[in-house]
């Protein structure tokens, strides 16, 4: 019926199926159901946000090997309008795909293997491949599937292909070795992104995600910033320099400080900052993947705040102290 | 007419008549044609204002040369209800007086000579004893005008007495010698204090005082505690600490910081100092004696924190960024 | 004859010729009428230092526009016997070109038009593609230079590509446009790296390249990092978090530090340094790229360190102090 | 024989017999059995010191109540020549004197009571005096024994006189009352003072003195001293600001640090200090009156140190790491 139709949500992702965008996306339950909208590339995903044609974007934001993800820290730190309402974790597993009926000894045989791969998988799966395909190339993929599709329809000169695991439910292929990362801890991090709304309520395990540039040619203004934070016992679980792009030795600060903007150490602690930096875009206060309880010191709780206003408000006044 | 009485005010200072003390508090312009009360210390002229029956003291708060006095610091940190209004600096000379009709020859002729003084004025003039009487005896005395009166009547066992100079216009006696200390440019600060009351409007060249006792047992606390005047952009010119009296090592903090409570930079950093000291006092913001204008980062100014309250309520109602 | 072959150095670099690493070796007088030998990727470059196949490698490190080279960074973190030797900057310009003979009207009448270009020289030329070539596909390229062969010789679907103007020296290409990149300050810092070897002699605009973990789970932990060097009057250039890898929120410090080694107050920050981190990489000390003379408070000049060294050995001798 | 005397040591001390200072010199065993020598005050105690007149002196250095004694502190400040070598405690108590026969209830008749007191012992006594003798009149005297003298010999109008309990067993008074002061706890703390000499080796539970002075009009210089021990993990028993004396608002800073100067932290952060300060005066380290064994973080121990030093020298010399 046609009065269903507007109120589905579209949610944009790096597609296609099988990524591991994907694989974050399905972690979303309010998503399950709604429309799927399979992008390129960051830019095109927050344009989609940005521009209404989509509810909603799952972006990769950093990698437990890989760092950061420079594109989609970029985009957030400039394009106005956006907020983080969520963030998941998808554990980085690899595979090796090949033409269905093909063994890896037979393509072993043949020298060298062409192994399609986005450059970051091929750069996670160097050990099993010295160990497993000693005389190999690599064949660039733009993605953990293109290297799928690429090599089954011929466009990349590859007999195999490095695919996150996904892969193998939407592509006729072999799976010729699971789990072929060097490091089986590997995770990748994504939040999901939409336009300006208020922060929802806070969980008790939550983070709050910023980026802020330092004031211009002050020496020792990275320990100012920092102290915006430690003064008000709040501990930080990322802070990633980036570059601001005008000059070389000029940068900004990706972070992810614990607790939400709705806890007052929070909200002084975003003044604070505001007042010190030249520019500082809050990105949202949302629920922590890992749903660990933020611990802090109990002097910098609410009630402290409350408090200390309370306070104030009586020396204004004149009221003699109890 | 009995109408008037109630109007006069009170002032209690530490008498009798010639004090440094009294010196201050001639410079008040509102305590001109009151009733001025000499009590014989500190504690009672707080007492005084506690009790109501004056409705301020003219305490010495700080000498260049001996630091702050420790009596009226305890006191302030204290007793509650009290609040200082205003500051007042008294150039610290010395003059040497005996009885009426002697001279430095006669008087140097009898060996030794007994010298009375307040030991703290004693001990800014020993150079000048040293070097212009040798042989002598120093004489406790428990004032600067005491001294002279003891001389003067017997009391005490001296020839010659160390006073203040408005001494001279109140007792009959002859001035030897003139500005016998040994630092001219010493200086003593006092401060005026009264019942709680609301600060006046600031002036621009305010100060703040403060007592503050730091966190027990946590390394790094002092260093903390000066965190929330620096992040800020608020210098401090007086840090002293003293004794909270319960154990070696135990201290609170006596803290002249520069601006006015008024400033929004100074409300915050209260509020921040009253959320991390268990026991924070706040004395009064009075304009400086100096009347030397307070100067501060401009990114502390008021505009700057009400900037920041807007940019955070915006951000907490999912308002889109400018 | 035999006797020079021996005496000839090796430099490795990211080729083929052409690339702006072509271009920053071409910086180094030494390397002039020496053995270059073009490899495919740092891992590479620098596993012919470490083996001895090569006397040094220049690498990409920074790009004022991408940042950090990840790659770069985390080799040089943990590839034991390295050291930097110099830096160089290339500034970052982007040509297109095509096969010989065509022009820009001709390839803009096909549709779509593959564009071949690595990712990053892609992601800095957006801009002018937009405007002048609004209708194309992006071809992923691995190089600068590889996406001018592969246009080439076929084997990359594209009629154009984004090249490094070297390419136009070492390829038959047409060059349908100049400097298209976005940004034309764009700068990349690129340095010498040798095998272990005692730093040179300071020139006074030198840099000190570090990398060094943070202690595990201490609260402030950064702060203290970055008071090892403002405790000594040192400035960074630049500070960049990279992962360690075996956990998210776990990070390594990329630093460069104003100075050299062979400067005390740099030689105490590195010991200080030392003591804090439970492993930290001394990269080296070498000549800035722009030969700023680096400018620090006089009390942190050599003079004061040995004098307080000297102060020092007094004191533990019962030296009385002059 | 005449070969003895020269072998015994002299101590100058706060005199005479029964004071405070005698009880804190009674407790230095190597005193026992060597010439006591009682001095009327701390300065001529130093100087006692400095002319050799005598090989120590035993000076009261702070007190749980009153705070540090300015004059002493400000004479270790300024007097060159002089080392600290050891701390002794005394526990502060007060009793009540007066002629032998009387009793408190005689005495309490005779309206008003004339009570002899050193300031100090009289501001800590307010409370029982109060309670007892509430119609009393304070009389100044010089000592916690001249208050007894004055009172026996008539030279001060006082019935009874505030003591130390040491008086009572040089001079035949009659005890009234033990114990009057009004805080149980107080205690004062003393410091046995040489010529300058070499630290005596460490005991595992010993501090280290310093006298200070801040740099001129620098903003946050406080924080940067502090930073030079809470970087090297030592902890600060003692801070205090002393007035320099040349002007209202310059301090220099009284410092006892735990540790002892042959422990590679201290040693560290007095190099530090010295290049911080425009003067550091080093008074000594010694072992702590309590005893109590100094903790640290494992990082700082000598051995961090050690290894650094040794790691940047191989640093210096080219040496690949291990």
């Amino acid at each position: 019926m046609s009065t269903d139709a507007p109120e589905r949500r579209t949610y944009s992702y790096l597609g296609p199926a099988g990524t591991f965008t994907e694989a974050a996306l399905a972690q979303v339950p309010e998503a399950r159901g709604q429309i799927w909208r399979p992008v390129s590339n960051v830019g095109q995903a927050l344009a989609d946000v940005v521009s209404g044609r989509s509810d909603a974007a799952m972006i990769a934001i950093e990698n437990s090997i890989e760092g950061g993800v420079s594109s989609a820290q970029d985009a957030l730190a400039t394009i106005p309008g956006l907020r983080i309402v969520g963030e998941y974790l998808v554990p980085v597993r690899f595979w090796l795909v090949a033409h269905p009926g093909a063994s890896l000894d037979d393509i072993r045989a043949q020298k060298p293997v062409g192994v399609a791969g986005h450059p970051v998988a091929y750069a996670q799966c160097l050990g099993w491949l010295a160990d497993n395909i000693p005389d190999h190339e690599h064949v660039v993929a733009s993605s953990n599937v293109a290297s799928a599709v690429g090599m089954l329809d011929g466009s990349l000169p590859a007999q195999v292909a490095i695919v996150a695991p996904g892969v193998a439910e939407h592509h006729d292929v072999e799976v010729l070795a699971k789990d072929i990362g060097d490091n089986p801890e590997a995770v990748t991090r994504f939040v999901l992104v939409t336009r300006t709304v208020a922060p929802a309520a806070p969980t008790g395990a939550d983070k709050t995600s910023l980026v802020a540039e330092l004031p211009k040619d002050e020496p020792g203004a990275l320990l100012e910033l920092l102290e915006q934070f430690s003064t008000r016992g709040i501990n930080l679980s990322l802070l990633e320099s980036r570059p601001i792009g005008d000059a070389l030795g000029r940068y900004r600060f990706v972070i992810d400080a614990d607790g939400h903007v709705f806890d007052e150490r929070m909200a002084d602690a975003l003044m604070g900052l505001r007042r010190f930096s030249p520019n500082v875009v809050f990105l949202g206060s949302y629920p922590r993947a890992d749903r660990q309880v933020v611990h802090y010191p109990q002097r910098y709780g609410d009630e402290a705040f409350v408090e200390a206003r309370d306070w104030l408000r009586g020396l204004l006044a004149g009221e003699p102290e109890a």
